[in-house]
């Protein structure tokens, strides 16, 4: 097996058979190491680790890692050429930017799982987040490596591994010319709104990761695949709260005796769904301009724990964020009842989303690869099984909680962000439905069963994170400092 | 005279009386050097000149000079402390940020003459891009700093100069708390569609600067000058070419028996028009957030030479560009008839765009700034006067031309954009209007004197630039070079 890496800034790989060091260069470097041999998730691979003496203040890795066991390079040839030559319709390769993360790595596995060969882009930053902020998944989470390597064990699916920023170029371009992928599932994002309002630096770090990043992606998929369909994960916050309904994307006006078929208009309420905004005009033009093939998944608000991949081993579990930064309305609220919190709705409780459950999450996104756009098809689905109020589901946790004995209560907190707490709200989510998805809608048991998982790990949760600690008007200039 | 200096690459500062080598530093170096005696526009002061043997691939000049004669600090103070306390609601004190460009050089210019204090912040990359990609101006142009040293002589007029880069938030926090501006006029941004369609790092190049430069000036009104008015240059590309009638930033639409006044729906055809969209979202998003006041100037196709101030002395000429990528149609087919090169129709010519002459920006951005939007409104107005076809305005120049005793041809070439090339275009500007503009309509005057402009500087036209020379579709991921 062989790992080829190229790094610009110093590394250190370990093993249970050695050890090795080397410094930054132009030239790719081969290693060879241990191969795999036993059928357990533990570790017996090289990892990537920080070399944290030499770690600048960012620091890029540079990795291109072929998959984690000798057969892969059998798998690889074996699945066949997939050039343009004999692709069938049908995409085979998917490729996961984004995979480490909560939608991601649910959707790696249900890929694997349903037959595709799925690698995983993704620079492991959402960790690095946690780190500094000082946060944690409610359940613990294995390394990237260790997951795949269980996958692997428990399932005989290889996910191959490419780990690097999109927004560099040079590296993306070789996990592209590497897994030639017939469709490119992008979450590769930061992705949370509070995060992009602590202060200047995250702001433009959100707009700057990915917007760019976005682009290259088209640019790579323009340069090395320009029939690869690309499904990115967009936001239902791109519509903000119109008067009127929200239609999937598009919408048609009459105007002054004229009719057109125009993108729906946008109003994004931070600057992590501003970046959102500005993705969905840049692809909607590579379409146009180039031919590209694009499925916008203009997704609600994501709650849940287990999809029936993740629960097959602990070390697959998924992360489950609670905290103010990270953590959603209905998560947040199931780990506030197990933990005696109460419940913190922001404002009046008027704000109504739509919402849905991982489970669907991964439904939708593999029948948007089943089903791909036409080229130079910029297509929009609202991704969504339900629409809720904050005050609603705090509720319903309510209720829930008191079945099982628990004390719930709820307060209002002064909201932290800017942005309306009654309003009218009516979004379109038919065409993912049209296309079969059969959702699985917010239920008593679901409920009860993330209240479970959240008293099980009770003893993890740090109620210090729970409240709201960005403020949409307060974000300053200086970088915001974390202190322990 | 004082020159304050910051700067994160070596520079040489060279002055008739002396010369000085310095290193960067973290601190201020304070300079002393002859004061301005002459009258003429002849170069008596310290200039910034590029060392190049250190020059960096990327150098960012972090120079903060003050303006450029003795009196200079006497203005400011007595012009009165412009803080919170005795502000007037009448905008006093104007930074042009771009302020060395097409437009920016006009404006600055004009709203000295009305009595502003200007400032100019730029970091002159423009004229950057003419040396690398080989490219002039039809008309010679002086330096910034001749500029602004021959605008004192004539009028003692004093126009403060900021050299740097806006996406550098250390440098732009320098500038507002130094000049303390009412209206900021921001023209900063990489503005030529073919330039962001030349290749990847060029389309990246100008959604970065443009889109962190904007969020920069946002972030710097936000933490020193809340009550700024920001009057930010968009463009009427943002629209497209929708087949109903553009109005001004927001259109009311019914559906489904409810109304609503929502964002113009955007389809721009460029990496650079999509900054614009970009920035226009982020902007919107921070008066409602934030309580920040902007104008956006969807500003239309400029053409046009002289201004009564550029045109007061050759110093002060403007830019003039001809050339396949940052030339537009008017100024261009003037430019080919001056030289017996037909006239280069993409297409069917049938693209309809709003355009306007450049005695009009300045007026525009004038009444934008003496009626400033209101805090935490976003206003848009349609910067243009008349619209034409691209073959509607080859024939007032073929007209024209013929008047002279030119013989002027028109061709059609391959249409390097993507673009509709017969289209419905009834775009609305009532607005500007409203607040007085009182609009310079193409003339055959204008066409004459314009003609007249590209005879007498004939000789300097290359011809080899006239051509399109960048291809929507044919962008790739490879740095494009640029041979002789």
């Amino acid at each position: 097996m062989a790992h080829v890496l190229s790094t610009s800034c110093c590394l250190k790989i370990s093993s249970s058979s050695k050890k090795s060091y080397f410094k930054p260069s132009n030239e790719s470097l081969t290693l060879f190491s241990a191969s795999l041999t036993s059928k357990t998730c533990k570790s017996l691979m090289p990892r990537l680790v920080w070399h944290e003496k030499r770690l600048p203040r960012k620091c890029v890795v540079r990795a291109t890692t072929l998959p984690t066991s000798q057969e892969a390079p059998t798998t690889q040839s074996t699945s066949g050429s997939l050039d343009g030559s004999n692709r069938s319709s049908k995409a085979k390769r998917a490729m996961i930017i984004g995979g480490d993360g909560y939608c991601g790595w649910a959707t790696a596995l249900h890929l694997s799982k349903k037959g595709y060969e799925v690698a995983i882009v993704d620079n492991l930053v959402r960790r690095l987040f946690d780190h500094q902020l000082g946060l944690d998944s409610l359940t613990p989470i294995s390394s990237i490596h260790n997951r795949i390597r269980c996958w692997k064990s428990l399932t005989g699916q290889t996910i191959e591994l490419f780990i690097g920023d999109i927004c560099d170029f040079e590296f993306l371009a070789e996990t592209f010319k590497s897994f030639e992928p017939d469709a490119v599932v992008h979450f590769g994002e930061q992705r949370s709104a509070p995060y992009s309002m602590i202060d200047r630096s995250r702001a433009v770090f959100t707009q700057h990761n990915n917007v760019i990043g976005t682009l290259n992606v088209l640019f790579a998929i323009k340069e090395f695949r320009e029939d690869c369909h690309l499904v990115k994960l967009g936001t239902m916050g791109e519509y903000g709260t119109p008067n009127i309904d929200i239609e999937e994307g598009f919408i048609t006006i009459t105007h002054n005796g004229r009719t057109d078929t125009l993108p729906y208009p946008k109003q994004a309420s931070s600057f992590y769904h501003l970046s959102k905004v500005h993705d969905s005009h840049n692809i909607a033009f590579t379409c146009k301009a180039w031919g590209i093939r694009a499925t916008d998944l203009n997704q609600g608000v994501v709650y849940g724990l287990r999809t029936d991949e993740t629960a097959m081993h602990e070390e697959l579990y998924n992360r489950f964020d609670y905290d103010g930064v990270f953590g959603t309305a209905l998560n947040r609220f199931c780990v506030q009842a197990a933990v005696g919190h109460p419940l913190t709705v922001y404002g009046k409780g008027g704000q109504t989303r739509g919402y849905l459950d991982i489970r669907d999450t991964v439904q939708c996104v593999e029948l948007a690869i089943a089903n791909p756009a036409n080229p130079g098809e910029f297509r929009v689905f609202n991704q969504f099984t339900e629409q809720f109020s904050v005050n609603e589901l705090a509720a319903l946790v309510t209720k829930a909680g008191q079945k099982l004995g628990l004390d719930v209560q709820t307060i209002s907190v002064p909201n932290p962000r800017v942005e309306a707490e009654e309003h009218y709200y009516n979004a379109k989510h038919t065409k993912l439905v049209e296309l079969g998805l059969k959702p699985h809608l917010l239920s008593d048991s679901l409920i009860d069963s993330l209240l479970n998982f959240a008293i099980k790990y009770k003893d993890r949760v740090d109620t210090k994170q729970i409240m709201p600690s960005v403020s949409w008007r307060k974000i300053g200039v200086k970088p915001r400092t974390i202190t322990a």
